[in-house]
């Protein structure tokens, strides 16, 4: 009866929480994406325009420029942009540039890997599998090991940043073992692109595919691949798809700067301010700085309540952090999520197979008040489960 | 002198009608979408929901149920929603539906059905196409001889509204003709989906296309295919393509709700606003009448303008309208386009390659202020050309 009694008291201070926060009807989104968006993106949205009128062709080549400020591109490299989720870049990229048959390598330590596969197998590729941990960034040497043993790999993919974990693959480690063996590497950067700096020129990069909604902060429902010139230019009627066929879409772009389909004109118009934003904010660096220090107090606060993180400190990413599920009695992971999403606050599921975890994202317009507020309400529902009593804990 | 002269009075005379529009910031968008979208559907978009989140899972849920409701489809039919434009959705329809090898017989009379002919041909589908002319609605009978003459054609597929023209297709006698002779039709119903009464289970379709911003009002970036589950429970595999599946799309949302990848969170508020909108306005016959007042008042007012339509009022939809680009003394189109749209009103190009054409859209977020707003300005464009002095018109 005392517990029930605790666990009331407990209900009606969640109740006044969650009364403030359906007030203010925001949601902290602690996710990779789709995020908190500013104000000014999501004002950006409640515009109409024509997707055939000046302005928004406009609207397309802003987004165009800043997105080759962000990729560091130079004049040898196409930026085409692209209707649908990061997975439809990803696609559009390995179906358009990659020659069939021809034999592909793909670096695989999490789901997004694993997607990879399943697209290279789809569109009739032959491909080599290198698998490893999860928990463990890219060997490079085992990357070369694979290309010196195999001279008929012509192309390698991989994903930078793993939001299966939150781990980041050395990319120009890996890039370099693939430019000094003359092989063609496809990144998927969903993770890290606009999170982390790096030019797609330098690194010689055959191809890359980001997407709107994670580190650039604008609403999902674009994404875009970068190309060099001389690789797509003769990619015309290589790919497998109409809609994902990027040789095509350039060209339409190229014709008379507007999109070969319908695009989402309201998440387009949300990227341009996303991207000027970015800019204001001082670009791709001071991104960075941001989330990592959003990622250094979500990581903190769960640490002084006695949680352990997955994957080693010199790897993690700033876009999200894996936790592993602890073991405490009483303790649900969706108990816990249920009771956040009642005080509209969301951590996000974990999607290991080999582990038990749950994640948090440090991305998107969340500032150290929200990370305090959501570090409050778990630790809230730690005291109601009983696990927290003698923990000392610092001031969050 | 003169002409300059005047030329700077109506300058003068469109410069604070272009104040007024700017000031209202509102763009009238004569376009068959992107279109103008009601207060309530763009400030739907003005929240963040995250996609893995119950909140947003009940969208998608009232979604589906919304958009079986409009396509008055039974038990029997699967809908799945999917990221990106129209033309997404009809490749993955036909990509996922239509066994491979098999033939199909495709029918042609303008733009959208020369598209579906460049996917079938793309994927690998033998094809057999019967193009009749973009003016004249496609012959049921030619239908049925194609198919008596051809046995080994396995499925029809079909525009319903050809955007091209604005010209609507007889659906239901070439549900008909294929249902008759026991072949599968799918439809590309863009144009006609949530503005013609129609059933999906009536008319017997194997699959059906459409998307969120036409007559559904909705903002741009979500398409959705109904399937018959016989035919789609079997199609694990066939897809050509990773992102376009729609058996794992389905099997994904089947088993929780949740979309396979990142959907367009703000573009679904939107639709869901814009499907409440439909049912409040009395469902699909009070939206398909007020699409024909608006398209009344729009052909009542170029032929007062002395324009001409293009095809017979007979076969012509409620969504766009063609009129023939008229020979008359310093009338250049592109010209018309850019005066308007300087006032923010915006007319949309046409697509026929036999003749020299424009047309007008009739759907959207746009009254009769709105229409007689843009006859006006036309009017006025007409004037400073010298075209219009002796004509009487009617008011508008």
């Amino acid at each position: 009866l005392l517990f029930v009694k605790t666990l009331n008291q407990n209900r009606d201070e969640n109740d006044d929480m969650r009364l403030q926060n359906n007030l203010a009807g925001r949601k902290l989104l602690f996710t990779p994406g789709p995020l908190n968006t500013s104000s000014a993106v999501r004002t950006a949205m409640t515009r109409d325009l024509g997707s055939r009128d000046s302005e928004f062709t406009e609207v397309t080549q802003a987004v165009e420029k800043h997105l080759r400020t962000v990729a560091q591109a130079g004049s040898e490299v196409a930026v085409v942009l692209l209707q649908g989720s990061g997975t439809f870049a990803v696609e559009a990229m390995i179906g358009s540039l990659l020659p069939r048959p021809s034999r592909v390598l793909v670096l695989v330590n999490g789901a997004y890997g694993e997607r990879i596969v399943r697209i290279a197998e789809r569109i009739g590729l032959s491909v080599e599998i290198q698998r490893s941990s999860p928990t463990q960034a890219i060997n490079p040497r085992d990357v070369a090991r694979a290309l010196d043993r195999d001279e008929t790999i012509q192309s390698v993919v991989m994903v930078h940043g793993e939001t299966t974990t939150g781990l980041v693959n050395d990319l120009e480690a890996v890039a370099t073992i693939a430019r000094q063996r003359g092989r063609n590497l496809f990144v998927d950067a969903m993770s890290t692109f606009g999170g982390i700096p790096f030019s797609v020129s330098e690194l010689g990069l055959a191809g890359l595919a980001a997407s709107s909604n994670k580190c650039l902060e604008g609403a999902p429902g674009i994404s875009f691949v970068f190309a060099q010139r001389r690789i797509i230019e003769c990619c015309q009627g290589r790919s497998h798809s109409v809609s994902l066929d990027l040789f095509e879409q350039m060209r339409q772009f190229d014709s008379n700067g507007q999109w070969r389909f319908t695009p989402p004109t309201h998440v387009m118009a949300a990227l341009a301010t996303a991207l000027v934003q970015l800019d204001i904010e001082g670009g791709v660096p001071a991104r960075m700085r941001r989330h990592q220090a959003n990622r250094a107090a979500i990581v903190a606060g769960f640490r002084d309540l006695e949680f352990d993180t997955l994957i080693e400190d010199g790897v993690q990413g700033s876009v999200i952090v894996t936790f592993k599920i602890p073991a405490w009695t009483n303790f649900r992971i969706e108990e816990l999520y249920c009771d956040l999403a009642d005080q509209n606050i969301h951590l996000y599921p974990g999607k290991l197979t080999e582990e038990p975890t749950f994640r948090v994202g440090c991305i998107g317009d969340i500032n150290c008040n929200d990370i305090g507020r959501m570090l409050s309400a778990v630790e809230r529902y730690l005291r109601r489960i009983g696990r927290l009593k003698d923990i000392r804990r610092s001031a969050v």
